[in-house]
């Protein structure tokens, strides 16, 4: 199988781990039976400036006509506002419907804290308050700007449904390598703030837990969280959960608290899943601050190409990878300064190629 | 002087630890020449269950007509919808133009994290998603619901001011003790979204920073997180930070988070601030799997009677009740529960009466 995969650096250090996370595809063991052909795609507030806009229609063009998945670097946004520019990547995951942003975390050897955390955010990727239907008015007492926060049936049943899939099939690896996990039953945290917003998070609430009971997630435990105390759970009691749910808006905040949980966010991988397409993206930003040394950490990159593959049905080729930056990471000679190494991108990357 | 404080239980726990705050009160040492007088007063999903309102007019007109403060407990929120049921706090907040909910937290003996933690999240009060406008739309493919987010010049203004003021008088209060903190400067963190909310969050965004760009800010050091990485530095570096800014949603959600951080939300006070009034409010909920038990435990309302008194212009009576609060914490004797200690709600009221 030749799998073709659109590459979008974007701006910043996007521009040095993409490139990584190509080799690593290159170079996965040929027993697999997988190739890959790449394409270079452009976006981002670098792109903007050229060419006056942040995602060009040939990048969503190739990706939906060529590609079947892509890798996205990241986006610098502008300091102060800028006229007509806007995120290029959540633009990219309407354009092309990919439906739920997967980010899970682990525990790892960096990181600080002590009982073993794995837990995966599942968050809408398509509407809530990203729909960016704002307007402002000069109101007697100066301005109102006013933003529209859309939650509908459709995409709150579609984003439950693929949470509970993702706890199934996590709890089928935990089951497939029993004595690694003291998990015993999959569960699925619904979060919303229905307590004040009762029709648009309560419609949230409501899909979701009727997605959920559903028979084929019979053996799912669901539960729920007001947002504000899911954030303070979190912090509380993080080894607790296993796969949160939430609308765009608490999932990206969500998603960044677990990510501290585990250490840097150069460790913590995405993917934005739609029904036939995944792009992979490194949660962390363009990092304009050590743009250029070589010094950026590869490892979200890899994992989220371990992601990408994961939802493009390649398991086994995800598991490679997965298995050689943990190598990496457990042996602890090749990690970034943001880990506390002075390894450079190359070596991390060097190193993880070995394993593969 | 006397004052006149509402004492508005609640629910749950409110029933045991709004009377324990009313004999702080009514103990503090004569010296102070102050005096209290009180008037209960209903809230609630218990009222709301009894009369078919959780915010009686009644509560509101002698709030407004007869009191200079007021204690609130904590309120229930149904498990499934209730109609007509809504938040009884977050009505009087509006109701009273209680514009800015301010939240302090410090580490305490209590606390699991190394580094000191002294920071204060403002939260406006009255507006964002907290609006409740909400309609629901029966679509093709099911319902769409929509909230509208409105943020005003007017409100993001006076919430940036008052938030500029606090970091002025905890500047004042460190420079009053020298050596219990390294800060030298006050410092103020505006949270938003404005990446993508670029009206709504950017009008904020703007807004607060011309509100402290004032002369009288000048010693101020302003600096500004996206919602997101707001939530990961608070995770990853609480200490660093002083008076954090947010619109009420980020701010609500943020405060949470800012509370997990130094143990039990037991510890964690409020005050809804506006130009003439304040209510104190303990962070913690209602708590019903621990109502009637007494072993609830009082210290975030004591702290919250002291931060209402502080906004009625007593700081001396303030202090004297963080002091003995503070050794009630240090001496570890009287913990209740949730601090890993014995001692019943009565046990820790009696120990900080001592230390008045
Ligand atoms: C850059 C920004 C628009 C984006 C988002 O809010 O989705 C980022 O925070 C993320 O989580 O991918
Ligand atoms: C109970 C709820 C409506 C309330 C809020 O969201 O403001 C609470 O979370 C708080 O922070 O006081």
């Amino acid at each position: 199988r030749t799998l073709r995969i659109g590459l979008i650096p974007g701006d910043g250090i996007g521009r040095e781990v993409i490139p990584a996370g190509r080799k690593v595809l290159e170079s996965l063991p040929s027993s697999l039976n997988l190739k890959f052909s790449f394409v270079d795609l452009d976006a981002g507030f670098g792109t903007f400036q050229k060419t006056g806009t942040a995602l060009p229609d040939k990048t969503v063009d190739t990706l939906k006509k060529e590609c079947d998945g892509a890798l996205f670097g990241a986006v610098s946004s502008p300091s102060t506002k800028v006229a007509g520019y806007s995120s290029p990547i959540v633009a990219l995951r309407k354009k092309l419907d990919l439906y739920a942003n997967v980010r899970p975390v682990r525990t790892t050897v960096g990181s600080s804290r002590g009982n073993p955390i794995d837990l995966v955010t599942v968050r809408e990727n398509t509407e809530d308050l990203y729909v960016k239907e704002e307007r402002t008015i000069e109101g007697p007492d100066g301005k109102v700007a006013e933003a529209i926060k859309r939650i509908s049936e459709r995409a709150s049943f579609r984003i439950a449904t693929i949470a509970g899939e993702i706890a199934l099939s996590r709890q089928a690896i935990r089951d497939a390598a029993p004595g690694t996990s003291t998990r015993t039953q999959p569960m699925v945290t619904i979060t919303h703030k229905s307590n004040v917003l009762s029709q648009t998070d309560g419609l949230f609430r409501e899909t979701a837990r009727k997605a959920l009971s559903a028979e084929k997630f019979s053996s799912i435990h669901v539960e729920e969280q007001i947002v504000d105390s899911m954030v303070y759970k979190l912090f509380r009691q993080p080894e607790y959960y296993d796969v949160i749910v939430a609308p765009n808006l608490y999932g990206d905040i969500l998603s960044d608290g677990a990510a501290a949980l585990v250490g840097s966010l150069g460790l913590v991988p995405s993917a934005n899943v739609g029904d036939n397409f995944a792009i992979g993206e490194p949660c962390h930003g363009s990092a304009p601050d050590i743009e250029g040394l070589g010094i950026s950490n590869p490892i979200a990159t890899f994992r989220s190409v371990a992601l990408m593959l994961e939802f493009l049905g390649e398991a086994n080729a995800a598991a490679k990878i997965y298995t050689a930056v943990d190598g990496n990471l457990d042996d602890g000679k090749f990690l970034t300064p943001d880990m506390g190494g002075k390894a450079t991108t190359q070596q991390v990357l060097d190193d993880v190629l070995k394993r593969l």
